[in-house]
């Protein structure tokens, strides 16, 4: 076994360590506090694995947990852009993909490729997997708010064009999902917690 | 499909949020605050994908991930028993098997028995993902103490005899690892880090 390759995966596993002081906009169910990008990414690699029945595709599962794993690692260098904040928005795939050579390049080669890539793919979300981790990042943040009534939404004055442009992308990845998203959303517009236009 | 057995899945993940909450002995590197549970257990299952080739056996890598990722959920009841705690360890395993009656009971049967499974199979620790998930459960936090210069271990006092029984079950996941980890603790008794009895 050849301990250079072992130390350069240990050096990305260290720097990874930091993805747990990047805070999202999103609170903890009992109206906690921030949730931070580690605590996400593990939510959501447990839900893939409890919700994979209702994926309108089989996928592979362990390459679909690793992409939820790892897919926020560029916000280690990028910061957390809020998928409302239009100015943050702009600069966001530079950004992302300065961090990204930077940080895949402590892997070895071959999985330096290997998670560019699972997070090349989960940013183009046209895979299967890519499509089931994609509704699994809506639904985490959109569980979590359910569970604190609505204050996340509220909070920012979210307006339901919004909510409704990026829960669209849900229905790819699980039609059982979107539904029952989309119901959960409509009773927010009701009870106003979601601006409707 | 059935909406009473989405929702309890449903009603399981939100649950398992409250792991966010449990708190650690260790620190995060750059002598950070301290570690939760779904931190801890997001690290372990990256380390399990990147370091796959280490492990003395073939392993399921998806479920030795979804091992790691829920190894702790018991821990939202029953509370985390530091690993050098004699008093707490008596009474660990009562506080768990109860934390795990009603946790895992909050899933549909399958899923119930499915994941009790996972959780008893690592107690256990004597398949092959079980065997390699425990290496990453000492891996993991040593990493972290090693980036501190040891900081968790000189802070309780901790005793060779100590470090050296725990990690003796590394060896059983990965030779290779178990290699590095030992050269690590030797140096950290020899620094006076760690106590040399």
């Amino acid at each position: 076994m050849d301990m250079e390759r072992f130390k350069r995966l240990m050096a990305f596993i260290l720097e990874a360590d930091k993805e747990k002081n990047i805070l999202r906009q999103t609170h903890l169910s009992g109206r906690g506090r921030r949730e931070n990008d580690a605590e996400h990414a593990w939510h959501m690699a447990v839900m893939l694995y409890l919700l994979k029945e209702y994926a309108n595709e089989e996928f592979d599962l362990a390459c679909a947990m690793m992409m939820a794993l790892t897919h926020d690692i560029v916000e280690i260098d990028a910061g957390d852009t809020y998928c409302y904040d239009t100015e943050g928005l702009s600069t966001q795939q530079e950004r992302e993909q300065r961090a990204a050579d930077r940080l895949y390049g402590l892997l070895p080669d071959d999985q330096r490729d290997e998670l560019r890539g699972l997070f090349e793919e989960f940013e183009a979300g046209v895979t299967p997997e890519s499509r089931f981790v994609k509704a699994m990042d809506n639904l985490q943040p959109l569980m979590l708010n359910v569970s604190n009534d609505g204050m996340d939404w509220e909070g920012r004055s979210i307006r339901r064009s919004q909510i409704e442009k990026r829960h669209a992308r849900t229905r790819l990845g699980s039609e059982f999902i979107a539904d029952y998203t989309d119901s959960l959303i409509r009773t927010y517009v009701e009870n106003g917690k979601i601006i409707d236009e």
